[in-house]
């Protein structure tokens, strides 16, 4: 049997660690995943296998494995997957990402994109690792249901989708996000910066600059909020 | 000098860790604050020093407070202060998280609601602590901005103002989130579950229920997401 080691980001394989998510990747893409193995203290077993075997989902029982991983949080399943390449629509709303360096925060909008029903993804490079478990444990397994696609630079993600109308979200953006100026007939790009940063000033030229009203009490919004506030509104 | 330990919850006092919140804290709040502890490999001293001056702030330069702390994040100023009571609006929106649970999301809503002029929170106890300095990081500083009261039961909150309309967010809310279904004219309290319950059924006959439309591909936004858009819609 393979040995399972702590992730690291250079592996071509990753694992989903506890039950929701493993759960999650299990109904959206059984054929990714190598196997799930179950503890001995897992109590909800029967039904997990179960529902391996109807996705004809390999289940290890191992006791082994789970501390060949080192986690901090006691899970009692974890879900080994391949990683595998996802090719993002030419039609839908797309989110862009630009550097973000946080996985919690990279999970936490993963989630909110799913809820909101925007489903694709591009993420500008360099950025936080979206196989990190961590990020898969932040994203509840919404990572699954995602289809997300890296690009070096914003050139590239806009020269493979030129007709995506380009919404730059920053603090000194020109246009007030407002559900009643937003178009409902064309799909868009929603891009954010990165958490420390923003976008940088170049951005109001690339199409439309919005900014969120808030207060000059804060300095910005946090970026999972600030993109879920995004997503919401163009998606009524 | 009074000796800074590693914070408890039964501490009549707590401190904001990092210059950020403890800048914010001095512009909101100078009168609560006890001294402003600066380590000396901070670099940005004179800028501090004079802001503490202007509004009357003991200033204390010592290493040795901040490794009493045993704090984690290498943070070079403290902001020691006295725990302290509010009064919150009877006119203005409030928000009501009922027994929130992680110090993380407690200071992440705090952040959002100050940016979107919620500046009155009601929290329903049993609830995470909101002096803990993790919560005060979390918010950026935002804390010192908030009005925010502790009530034992939602009843109690309610009876202190009857006349505020509830809107429960549940994932079963009989009303979807909409701008154009918000009244626009009488205070409204906004109230959200836990991060693993959510509201339980009673709160459907408190006043009107309402959902954030959301795929059923996820289980539940993140609290701090729900409040977040649910705060941008009252407010816009």
């Amino acid at each position: 049997m393979k040995i399972i080691k702590p992730y690291k980001k250079d592996f071509d394989y990753s694992y989903t660690s506890g039950a929701y998510a493993t759960i999650e990747m299990i109904k959206a893409k059984p054929d990714i995943i190598e196997a799930v193995y179950i503890h001995s203290s897992f109590c909800k077993t029967d039904r997990l296998v179960a529902l391996c075997q109807s996705a004809g989902v390999e289940v290890r029982r191992s006791d082994r494995v789970f501390s060949q991983i080192n986690q901090k949080e006691n899970s009692y399943v974890l879900g080994v997957f391949g990683k595998f390449s996802c090719q993002i629509s030419p039609d839908l709303h797309h989110v862009a990402l630009v550097n973000p360096a946080d996985m919690g925060n990279l999970g936490t909008i993963i989630r909110a994109l799913v809820g909101f029903g925007i489903r694709d993804l591009a993420i500008i490079t360099p950025a936080a690792d979206i196989w990190n478990p961590k990020t898969i444990r932040a994203s509840m397994g919404a990572l699954f249901h995602m289809r997300f696609r890296h690009f070096g630079s914003m050139e590239q993600y806009m020269s493979g989708f030129p007709t995506h109308q380009i919404y730059a979200f920053m603090p000194d953006g020109r246009q007030e996000l407002r559900p009643d100026s937003i178009p409902r007939d064309k799909p868009c790009c929603l891009v954010f910066g990165n958490e420390a940063n923003g976008l940088d000033p170049s951005f109001h030229h690339l199409g439309t600059s919005v900014k969120i009203p808030q207060s000059p009490l804060i300095d910005s919004l946090n970026l999972s909020v600030a993109v879920a506030v995004g997503a919401y509104v163009f998606t009524l």
